[in-house]
């Protein structure tokens, strides 16, 4: 393996943290995201649309906004995001706007679809493609890792979801 | 006219009140959203990216994320949304995951990218088709006053942006 990819799956490894966290809490989906900058964190989240009560509260778009926060902007250039599953329209658009320059995901979109989400069926290179966004994408990091998330989702949803 | 077209026509103008707000204000891009809901106003809101620091504060998020706050439920099944401009990938997205029943708007994406803006250019319909969305979409809704906004926002930008 090389350093950049486990230098890679450090930062998946956060995301997967957090998303287990929102799972736990019960908070909403079993989704984490994790945004770096020079090798450093800057931001994570997970998905809150269960805590907020809002569809927008997917981990990506809190992660975002917790970064421009910090770093006082809008223009995300030189970031990069980790996202345990492959951000949905909302949340590659909202990366696009922020100028991040890479998205690493773990599980699919369609993955997502199986387990009950309401996703648009668009993956995100279709969206890159049709849409000329300059947006890398870097798919299957820790997957079944990520993968994992769903069915602790599904014991823990069981209970009280 | 149709006694439903002047209906329609006078959330928009509550809509560019708002997007006229944002310019004066300079908090934002020249966009202003209102949703409502059997024919009373839930929430409106304006862009405020600059304001906020953060691409997602585009106006129809932050009318969403109003809408939800105030129904406490990320459902918006049953409410509109009329926007100023037609509704970027991100928000159109967004408009999806909460179950809004149609979308209203005066200019297109197309004309946003005109005046600027790093928009990917997929309209709301092409995004619906790929998608499989339900949400209804009705443009050129007051288009001429939605442009004028436009114009108002390049001036007021001359000053400070």
């Amino acid at each position: 393996m090389k350093k950049s990819e486990k230098h890679g799956e450090k930062f998946m490894l956060l995301a997967i943290r957090e998303a287990r966290k929102g799972i736990r809490k019960k908070e909403g989906g079993p989704f984490g995201a994790c945004i770096i900058r020079g090798g450093k964190v800057v931001a994570y989240a997970h998905n809150e649309v269960l805590l907020d009560h809002c569809v927008v509260s997917h981990a990506e778009i809190k992660a975002i906004t917790k970064a421009s926060r910090k770093l006082k902007k809008w223009d995300l250039s030189g970031c990069e995001i980790y996202s345990t599953t492959e951000p949905c329209t909302m949340c590659f658009s909202a990366i696009h706007w922020a100028r991040i320059e890479k998205v690493y995901f773990g599980t699919t979109i369609k993955d997502a679809k199986k387990i009950g989400f309401n996703e648009m069926m668009i993956p995100d290179e279709k969206m890159k493609k049709i849409g000329k966004s300059s947006v890398k994408i870097i798919e299957g990091v820790l997957r079944e890792e990520c993968l994992a998330l769903f069915s602790e989702w599904k014991k823990a949803r069981g209970k009280k979801y």
